[in-house]
Parts: C-alpha cells; structure tokens; sequence
C-alpha cells in the first residue's frame, strides 16, 4: 500500500482487525467455497439520518449494527459466513470515529466468525456504511420453499427497534431494553442453520417487519400465511400491533414442515433467545398475511423510499 | 415484492435490467462457480462530488462509470464476471434519473457479460452507487507475481481521464476523446485473460494513475520497476506528466514474463486498442518507480480522502 490519507486509513482498518482481516490488498478478495456447498451473496447499506442518526448511536454500534444487518441476511438463507466487504463514506466531521466504525464492524463480524476480505474507502457528505457478505451452504434456504400445512415460526421477541425508533422521534429516551434491540442485532446464524437441519422449508430474516416479511415470505411461495396474534412475542412494553410492524429486528421468520417436532426448550437453552410457533401456512388467497382474531395493522413496514 | 416506492424501484430496475437479473428477490443471491476455478469479489462505490459531479456526465454515464470501475477490478485478476450487486443510494432530486442509471449500470453489466444478481435500494442525501462484483478464474491474477526481467505493458492510451477532469475543474469543456475516456470507460476483461493465457505473472488496474498503482504492484511483488517514459502511450493532447498520475484510466498495467512474446498487432487487432510495453521488473530497491530517463511526475496518483 502506497501513501496518503486513504492508505493511512486502509492501514489502521487492518490494525483494528488484526487477524480477522485477511487477503486485503489485491484488485479483488480471493475467496474459496467448501466443495458441495452453494456461494449466497448480498449487499446492504445503512446510511445515517436514513437508517439511523448520529445522536441515537455510538460510532461502534453503528459499525456493528451495520454489519449484523448484512450478516443477517445470510442467516436467513442458513448460510455460514465467508467473507464480508465494507464500503465505507466517511465524511470528514467523522473521521475522528474511523475506529470505533471499524471495532463495530470488527467485533460483529468476528462473533460471527467472518473474515473481512475487502472493501472500499471514500469521502463523501453523508456517513454511509455498505456491507457485502458472502456465505455458504450445501442447500441455501430460500423465501419461496414454504408449502401448506407448514407450522410458521419466529425467534426472539418482536418490538424492541420499533419501540426505540418511536420513542427517538417522539423526544424520548427509548428503554435499555429496546434501546440495545435498535442498537445491537444480532444476526441469528446459528439458529438458522439450526433450523435448516431440521428440515426448514423457508426463510426470511425480519427487516421490514413481521407482516411485510411474512408478506414477502408468502408471496415467494405462492401461499398465504395466517398468524396467531396470541402467540406473537412482544418484547416487554410493546403492542401487538407495533411489534408486527416493528423492522430491522434481524429475528428469523421460518416455515417448518408441521412434523417437524421443533424442541422449543432445547433451542432456547441453546441460543438463549426463544422461538415461537405464531401461525401456519394456509391454501387461500396467494399471497396474503391474515390474524386468527382479524387484527388489521396500521402500517405494512419499513419503505427505505420513504 | 410488496407495496410501496422501494419496490416499485426495484421493479423498475428489474423492468429495464430484462434478462440480464437474474434470482432478485431473496435474501441473498444464489452464485455458482465453476468447479475448478476460484471465486474473486471486489467492491467499488462512486459518490457524488466525490468521483463525479452532476454537471459532467450523464445520469446513464454515471451508471455505466460506475459498473466499469468495479469490473475493473476482476479484468485486473483476469476473472470471468460472475455477477453484479448494485447498492443504491438515491436522493429525492434524482428520482427522475432512476431509469438512466439503470440502463448504464445494466449495459455495460450486460457487454462484460455479467448478470445483475442483487442489490439494495435507500434514500440518502447524495448520490452513490456502491458496486460489488464476483468473478473466478482457475488461477486469479494477483498484483504479487512480478519477478526480476519481467517485461512491463499497459493496454490503451493514457491521460483522457486525468485531461478531463483537468478542463472541468479549470472551467473549461474536455475534448471529446478526453471527456469519452473519463465518461465511459471500458473493463479490460477480454484482454485480460488474454494476458493471462500467455503466462501473465501481476495485474493491476489502473485506478491510481500509472505511476501509483506500478507501485502498488512493485510493493506487493517486493520488486522494482522502470519504466521508459518515451514508450508510456498518452491519449492526443496529454503531455506525459500528467498521462503517468491520470488516475481511473481502468487500463491494466501486467507483469509478462520476458520470453511471452506479446504480439502487439495481433492484440490490437483483436481488442482495438493498443498494448504498449512501458517498461521492465528489476532487482534494485523494493517497491520503488523510476523512469530512465530521470523524470519526477508531481503527484502520486489519487487519494480517495483527500
């Protein structure tokens, strides 16, 4: 690497993490697939005053919830993770948080036991961080594999960045609780792939919120899914009706085959997060998203246009 | 896909890309490489005022800019394209250039003959367009394999893009054939592996300026470089100074060993452009770029914080 400030920057990347890094250097990062296993590939931005303010985050948290939203996605496909590319736009008033940016990232891919391969470092006005993660699986787990008569489940505890988010525009303190549910997802890998060795039909990981993405998950399965506002679980202080349109929780939605006999004890015991039978998957209108008792939500989720 | 401005985007995007879009909609995108050969993954972001302005290029040059600069970088580890991800940043007041861009980003994707696999799509304040591209080759080229008695080439002509940029900032119009070498340059793929079926040893794109990136190539091939400043090409109307630190040129700069016997008529005859020998690898001081004739460029090549 040559001289400058983006060198310089590069150079104290690497620094912050350490062996975590790996191949950075070259044109492009070499990465190498198992035999038999498929590559999956995304690519998520978070960008400040779009996906969060300066004033709600530390510069690690936002490093970090950056990177498990992009890792999250691999989760949903019961990928493991092989590498991920950091595109960063750093403006010059944030310059001074470089490392803590890069710890957040660092921190989150590390736990998650994925390389940093590569990335990208610009000027620009506006802080934006966007992540490319790549995985692999021997049979990536996709939205569209849902068939009728599967059980419907979610991990976790729905509400938590919905209820941070609301409490922030409203010129409140949001609690400790939903606070670090905003501020530190985490991306659920392992239970995915849990999951995935169970038999799971289909997933998606829960960005635009319990109903959009429930949505989405019924629509690219050409089925129709009705939950059970009962047994949708909220996390403490939070409505039914906010936590199913609370988005970027990073919480799996997963259809299972209704004989698959998920040991909800044992995967709580394992993961320390629960997971919850909240609906099943139904042969009337393609594509739709009912409750049991007609609960109607106020909003359909998170438009990132909007 | 659901309801809202996010998803009629994408629709748009997925509309006007045609059959070059291939498997949107999950999570992540599904990537397979050829049994045999390894996959490379790069990512490149242009932004606003940073790499460009407005008032320079056309919304569908900025697209096309933007695809070319990122597959740049497999043409430099002589990669076969493999698929394209395009995150999107887009503020309100270029809405209207949606489509515009999509046709540059698609054309140029769909002339190197890579499928657009996925992306991401958010508001932001400035415009960027943040590109990550997957490739494989059997044995991808690296900037690290030049050895002693290399023979050092690059293909095309040098200074376009550096004369360019040089009239917008000094308030004046670029010659056509100058504005066209900044405005939509071309991924030198083809003529990559080319080079690399004849035994290439190191590659590297030219995004720094000449004299920059030899010597990022010099350092990770712990060698040294001279290169004859009488053979460098330079585009009309570019003195040689500037052609050596005219910096996203997107040409290749290739360590060949000495007895590859290039047959530059016949490279030029199939690429239509030239492929000029500008020097060779020698064992004086590491990571070091002299000319012999002596000559001092000003600046080093471009930095990406500056």
């Amino acid at each position: 690497m040559g001289d400058g400030a983006e060198f310089d920057a590069i150079r104290r990347l690497l620094d912050i993490w350490g062996s975590n890094a790996s191949g950075i250097g070259d044109d492009a990062a070499i990465v190498d697939v198992p035999s038999g296993e498929r590559l999956v590939v995304s690519t998520d931005a978070s960008v400040e005053n779009v996906h969060f303010r300066r004033e709600w985050l530390t510069a690690e948290e936002i490093g970090g919830r950056a990177a498990a939203a992009a890792l999250s996605d691999l989760a949903a496909m019961a990928a493991t993770p092989r590498g991920l590319l950091l595109a960063l736009a750093l403006p010059d008033d944030w310059r001074t948080e470089l490392d803590a940016l890069a710890r957040g990232v660092g921190n989150v891919a590390s736990t998650a036991r994925c390389p940093i391969i590569g990335g990208n470092i610009t000027l620009a006005s506006e802080l934006s961080l966007t992540l490319t993660v790549l995985g692999s699986a021997v049979v990536p787990l996709e939205r569209r594999g849902a068939i009728i008569g599967d059980d419907i489940y979610v991990t976790g505890r729905l509400g938590g960045p919905g209820a941070a988010l609301k409490s922030w525009l409203g010129g409140a303190t949001p609690s400790p609780e939903h606070r670090a549910r905003f501020a530190s997802p985490a991306p659920r890998l392992r239970e995915a792939r849990w999951l995935a060795s169970l038999g799971a039909h289909a997933s998606i990981d829960i960005s635009d919120g319990l109903l959009g993405d429930a949505a989405h998950l019924a629509r690219a399965s050409h089925v129709s899914i009705v939950l059970d506002e009962r047994a949708i679980p909220c996390v403490d202080g939070v409505m039914l009706d906010d936590a199913c349109v609370s988005g970027e929780e990073y919480e799996l939605l997963v259809a299972m085959p209704h004989d698959a006999s998920i040991d909800t004890d044992a995967f709580e015991r394992e993961f320390g997060l629960p997971i919850t039978r909240v609906g099943s998957v139904v042969s009337s209108a393609q594509g739709t998203v009912r409750f049991v008792g007609g609960l109607v939500p106020t909003s359909r989720g998170h438009d990132h246009l909007k």
